[in-house]
């Protein structure tokens, strides 16, 4: 391990210790395809989507003072090449060198820097605003955040460069602007918190991490104004420390929150830290998606209240899935516990591995789990609006999800394991070799073969290791395996049963020993909690970590998802090509069309469903809308009685 | 009958001919209580409202040029003015005078017009915005139309006078604007149409007319932007004559299509009236909450997709109520089918009645079927936001639906009953008296004795009438009736069962005669269609044509309304003060609140639920929240089986 680590998240406490991308590798399998269409198609991508739309102009046209006239997109906008410059640095380390892409990317941003360190091409040239004029709508400090963010990631995979001191001056900027005696006010945006916590880990300047303390302090005291969707919307209704559960726009509480834990992390804010787990607790339990996606309204992209997870009205930003992915990673480090470790997977194969087209140049901003009508194809030369992309589309509007996808699938070797003083733990799965020194200079290398999550069947072989240093192999089995026979075979061939949480093999190891991992990935029904109305009545299956989905393509006739019914009664089993297969039936609604109103008076019992069984073919959720417009369904009504109106009951009866 | 008919809506053809508000009188029971607090409590609320939050004094700050820096409300304000106007013009009649009111606001209002007619706060004065420059949100238009309506409204009841003068005055400058040769735009919120052909038929004069045919035939071609929310929310993406249902916004998608009907009726041009009924039919049919709610996104107020009728987010929107309602009134007119009063009558009874509070001085603006938190009461000294009203509240930020609710209960006599050649229609049922002359000048009048909806018994007494001249009365039978027995007595006796739609007695009347028309109204059960994902696995109750719901205040132990189950098995019956009780079972969730995870795997049988049956008091739809904050569900979760987890099932398990 170098001096700086190739980490994005690097605390100097907590009871894990990341391993960075010097440190793991990912060899193969479903993660190595997407980070290869990453670096290879998405990155690219966003660089001429940017050119094109103007948003990498906005920088040149600030140097000149020409950008009040010519400035496009957003208000956000300067953010998006950032995260792109971020997504950049992770990813060059093994897909050859993107040098002359963030060189020509770093002279824009830099052009635009002003002497004190400001940086934003929206406010404060001629003609715009004044600087923070605007904190609720302005998005000035969050800018900034991914700048340094940028920045750090620059440091940490190539060294300090230009651009880590662009983010350097920024930072200083925001600290003289908005400390103590400064400005008394936070960001309509959090995203400014995690990055200055980064920055300070990475130059070890405390100055940095107490403005970002004084940031996460400062909001819930409601200084930003009382706008439609009430403070609530950008989390400055209640201090962190006193809410309870996330709540307004999710990408917003989860950055928010992501920022406290480092906080917390940093400053040994114990309190602090038990304030996010009780909220991230909450959350999960009550307003959160099968897919792990969070945010139930369009309106405002927000959480509902508790149990409000509509299925059809999802929104599920897949910037809310990047948000809570990092969130989960941070409370893991600090606290060792599993469960985050199944979140963060749950989210990685049903958010963040959905958004993007299997080509790596579309993308899913909002991610429903119900569709019932077939999209237009999205326009390829103009950005699409961020909520209604019927399928995927190659830009938005507002086009913050591509390039947070993509500065995902970049870090995420960083995300699969960690080390303590015991040993290495596995918390993702994937084909991939690990090399790290436990303590004392121990040097431990492993190789990992599997085809998870096709197969649930993980082998763990010993590569490097002293004989003579006793050390622990920690896998997490994940909470999925519940109910479910998960086994693990020790280097000495011993066979055991595992349950939900983490399974430990110790001993001296040596090169060549294996353990092996088995994890039930049959598929399986999954129901509601009762108190979800939206999906009452209906099941889902999963099979491991992934969710399942019937769309409108696997099924006869041209039929669309609403005329399937499924028999929980009969297992799920698994089908050709990663499809499953339900026992079920089609109901074509079709001639019932003209019915004048859809509500009926009854007062007969209700009457069993009799139409045939058949297969019903259910493939992964984070494939579909692949194969053309289609309509889609996670939660799928059951077989139970359809309780039509008796015969003395008016069709058209209100 | 006078020369100029008390009538909001008086067109020239159509199958039935509307009775004004000198004809028909509502002298008792539901609408005449909330016709008095109208009058007497709403009419100076919104007032004095205006007074307070500025938007009477936009008026004189225009006529004095310092509107820009003075103006306050939205860009749309000045039609809320105007509404109250038209209010105040249709109540005065039977309250006693407004006059003194009525000539305040006028001053205002006239000292506030251009020499060229046209009048608004928001633009063209010094320091604001050009006149037309922003058709999308800028209002103006649909400002006019409000003016004109009220100008209407004046000359209908009191004659003509200073309010209609500038009301024509604008109206002139409208046409004189938007007219063939004039600017080839529409308004992004319609309602030009409705007051300009209203116009045309108090004034005779076809240029009115054939500018309200130019905005319905020129919306739907794209001339408005392409925002966020597609140009499906102003009904600029299809013509109107190739729509096939309502979308979008949905009180503009209803105000166009009431001025489509109008222009339809007016012009004889039957594709564009087929056009709008195909439209409604599918809307009713598919896009329609059991309360006649329309309006199921919060985002942008528009309807959804087929059978997207979330109960929760339901947004049904009052004024979307009073817009199906003007619609429904029209299309009556039109083709005399029963099924428009049908919508009509749930409209008025379960979203126009719901929103205003007992004492008419605060409001519901969305109306959910579904709140499961209990909110704050709103704060009585500001606006409160108009989506998130947990409470009725006195005032909005946007506050159209206050008025709007106003200036219906202030026309609700003309919408009860209609004549034509053969005699007198009876739509909706309410204590009430009926003169009229049928033709010939044969003099007819009616007394109507019901305490409906409370009771079903409605009886019709003949109060004057020729003993030589044969006519009708008909009398509709609800479509609610379906499934159970309507019965009508003739004059002399006869009973004999009606089904939904009209029932005729035609006779040569005599004073004294009576006609007795006794509907079903015992409560019942309704399930929705199955393609309603949103509220599977539940019913609802519907007693006549109120709609009910339990509210947490009637549940035991301080529970919310998650607690309820009920079983469909066992009939609902009369309970007290208007009550229904129902055969149910109370289960608490409050100690499954610690669960890790709302989702779980199951591979066993379900299981039926055990927990004792008991009462769940049921309550009018239209009642709720009047005794503080509660929880409130119309569709009611059935006691079929709960379906716990296997015992091998870990409950944290994912």
């Amino acid at each position: 391990m170098g001096e700086i680590p190739v980490l994005p998240v690097a605390p100097t406490r907590g009871r894990l210790r990341p391993l960075g991308l010097d440190e793991v590798r990912i060899t193969g399998g479903f993660w190595a395809r997407r980070r290869h269409t990453n670096a290879t198609a998405t990155l690219g991508h966003c660089r001429d989507w940017m050119e094109r739309v103007g948003w990498t102009g906005n920088f040149r046209a600030a140097a000149q003072d020409r950008v009040h006239r010519e400035r496009r997109g957003r208000e956000f906008a300067d953010s998006e090449l950032y995260k792109l410059l971020e997504a950049m640095a992770w990813q060059s380390g093994d897909e050859g060198t993107l040098d002359t892409d963030i060189a020509a990317l770093t002279e824009a941003v830099a052009s635009a820097q002003e002497p004190d360190g400001y940086l934003n091409t929206a406010f404060g040239h001629t003609g715009q605003q004044p600087r923070y004029s605007d904190l609720e709508w302005g998005h000035e400090l969050y800018c900034h955040g991914h700048l340094i963010q940028a920045g750090v990631a620059q440091a940490r995979t190539g060294g300090e460069g230009e651009l880590t001191k662009i983010a350097r001056r920024a930072a200083d900027h925001v600290c003289a602007t908005f400390g103590r005696s400064g400005i008394q006010g936070v960001c309509g945006h959090p995203g400014i918190e995690t990055a200055l916590v980064e920055l300070a880990r990475m130059t070890g300047e405390q100055r940095y991490l107490d403005q970002a303390a004084l940031f996460v302090d400062r909001r819930g005291h409601g200084t930003l104004a009382d706008i439609e969707f009430g403070r609530a919307y950008y989390q400055d209704d209640i201090p962190v420390r006193r809410a309870t559960v996330f709540r307004g726009h999710a990408v917003r509480a989860l950055y928010l929150a992501a920022g406290a834990v480092d906080v917390a992390v940093e400053t040994g804010d114990d309190d602090l830290l038990d304030a996010v787990v009780r909220q991230w607790e909450a959350t999960v339990a009550r307003r959160t998606y099968l897919t792990g996606g969070m945010g139930s309204h369009h309106r405002d992209e927000s959480f509902g209240d508790d149990f409000v997870l509509p299925p059809d009205r999802a929104y599920s930003e897949t910037c809310a899935g990047v948000a809570s992915v990092m969130l989960s990673w941070r409370l893991l480090l600090a606290t060792g516990e599993p469960r985050f470790a199944d979140l963060a997977e749950r989210t990685l194969f049903n958010v963040v591995a959905t958004s993007p087209a299997q080509d790596g140049r579309a993308f899913f901003y909002a991610n429903t789990l119900h569709r019932r009508r077939r999209g237009a194809v999205p326009a390829t030369g103009a950005a699409s609006p961020r909520a209604e992309s019927s399928l995927r589309a190659p830009w938005f509007a507002v086009s913050c999800c591509p390039t947070n996808v993509a500065r995902t699938l970049a870090q995420l070797p960083a995300y699969l394991a960690t080390a303590d003083d015991h040993g290495v733990q596995l918390h993702q799965y994937a084909d991939a070799e690990i090399a790290t020194s436990l303590k004392g200079g121990h040097r431990v290398a492993l190789r990992i073969r599997t085809d998870y999550p096709s197969s649930g069947s993980v082998t763990v072989r010993i590569e490097q290791s002293s004989p003579r240093s006793p050390w622990t192999v920690s896998l997490r089995v994940p909470a999925w395996t519940a109910g479910a026979t998960a086994c693990l075979t020790d280097p000495d061939g011993t066979r055991r049963h595992v349950a939900p949480g983490t399974a430990e093999v110790t001993r001296s190891f040596r090169p060549g020993d294996e353990i092996r991992l088995d994890l039930p990935v049959r598929p399986r029904w999954i129901r509601p909690d009762p108190r979800i109305d939206a999906v009452r009545g209906t099941v889902a299956v999963q099979r491991g970590p992934l969710v399942y989905c019937a769309e409108s393509v696997d099924l006869p006739d041209g039929h669309d998802v609403d005329v399937i019914r499924v028999d929980p009664s009969v297992a799920p089993e698994d089908g050709p090509e990663g499809a499953v297969v339900a026992a079920g039936q089609v109901t074509a609604y079709d001639g019932r069309r003209d019915e004048a109103w859809p509500y009926r008076p009854f007062d007969g019992a209700a009457a069993e469903s009799t139409a045939d069984r058949t297969g019903i073919v259910l493939v992964p959720y984070h494939s579909w809308a692949n194969r053309g417009p289609s309509t889609v369904r996670v939660w799928l009504p059951t077989v139970e009685p359809d309780r039509p109106a008796p015969p003395n009951s008016a069709p058209t009866g209100r």
